[in-house]
């Protein structure tokens, strides 16, 4: 396995995940730049980097991995304009065209997972899609990606977002649908945890049947007695009542 | 334990997980009733239990379990009016009095899961909620409960129903956040297998965070430029790009 010089731009949860894979993995984290010094700090201390000051490190590394917010990774990849180093960013729904107007050996590194900085994450069973501006940097970029998972995938920009779109809907959505469970159950005095094994059947269920076959519940069933007393129940959390009548339509609609 | 002669009225998914756990638990089910008689043959022939032409059965049970269509709860019960054997709901949103009304001797037996008849269960880790018209029913209904899982809890008609409405945000319309997410990936020749690592870690996530804590993605960042793009490669699909704005503004809203 090529072990690479990496430079890190930015300090969140997909650059923190993702800085701590690559370290454990055997490569040099030569620097780690962010806006904000103090978690530029905490980061380089985890995967024994140094803090750099500019975008553009001096350590001369192999690579550039820029894990900023979508919006600023325009503006960071003028910076690095002249650098010898491959860069790429990891965002799931920016184009590699961003990059390619500034750099000439540049690519994505897209892991599909959610990360919290407070929760480790096992990487080696992430997908990960990469794309790159040429087969050289290509494989670069697979050689990086497969020194930290199994499942490294080439998808073009358009296949990237609309994984990134799946993702919010099975992740970021779903996870909401939990937050507002929890609310209501807090509201009877109970905990989420009583709907746990009911979450993890939920999930079971989609290794056996298709979401379509394994969707239960009164919307399915157009069980209009049981949908109207939720939303009576409901009544004067309108956004909930919104989300209910929303869903359920959109249920039955799906329905096979 | 104390086992019991059952007579079981229903034959879809909750009739059937409960009377295959209950026959697993060494209880007789003397009959089988369902209005689509084809479906009560198969159940009653998983069961070694007879098919009963009528709601009433002739073999004296000391327990009817209703577990039928929350609209036919009612007209069931009128048919068990005479009967000696306690009648128990096993609904999430209908109130003990339905059976009150009718029945002496009633309760409430409440599996808080979602049960697909082609999707085994393992039975004896879902939560049951029960209620009951007076103490001594309580305990048989706890008797029952305790012969198949290790999680019964006491709760009022109220309580069960703001389960009920949380199991549908957790559950139902967390699985139909699945269905579409499986569509988007079917759009682009892939399949939902590709998710499955980012769902299992949604679900893991929330045993270390509160969902408040893990929501992730581009509404709580409020990253507008990727929302934008999202909602403009949904364009046709009219219908998922409303459920992606009202989800992405109400995560907004929930944002701590």
């Amino acid at each position: 396995m090529s072990e690479y010089k990496i430079s890190i731009i930015g300090s969140g949860n997909v650059a923190t995940h993702l800085s701590l894979a690559l370290h454990k993995a055997g490569h040099e984290i030569v620097s780690v730049y962010s806006r904000t010094k103090a978690n530029a700090r905490i980061l380089a201390n985890k995967i024994n980097a140094e803090v750099s000051d500019t975008i553009v490190s001096d350590k001369q590394p192999d690579i550039y991995i820029v894990s900023v917010s979508d919006d600023a990774i325009s503006e960071v990849s003028r910076e690095l304009k002249e650098e010898k180093g491959i860069v790429m960013h990891t965002s799931g729904s920016v184009g590699i065209d961003i990059l390619t107007d500034n750099i000439k050996r540049c690519g994505v590194l897209y892991p599909l997972q959610t990360f919290s900085v407070k929760k480790s994450v096992e990487m080696n069973s992430v997908p990960f899609f990469i794309e790159a501006s040429d087969n050289t940097v290509l494989d670069t970029i697979q050689n990086l990606a497969q020194s930290v998972t199994q499942k490294v995938t080439v998808a073009d920009s358009r296949e990237r977002m609309l994984l990134h779109i799946s993702a919010v809907f099975a992740c970021n959505f779903t996870n909401h649908m939990f937050a507002i469970a929890d609310s209501i159950l807090n509201s009877a005095g109970l905990s989420i945890d009583i709907i746990k094994p009911l979450i993890n059947e939920t999930v079971e269920k989609i290794d056996k049947l298709s979401p379509v076959d394994a969707q239960t519940g009164p919307a399915v069933r157009n069980d209009k007695d049981v949908i109207e007393k939720h939303l009576k129940m409901l009544e004067g959390k309108e956004n909930l009542r919104d989300i209910y009548k929303f869903m359920t339509n959109s249920i039955y609609r799906y329905k096979k």
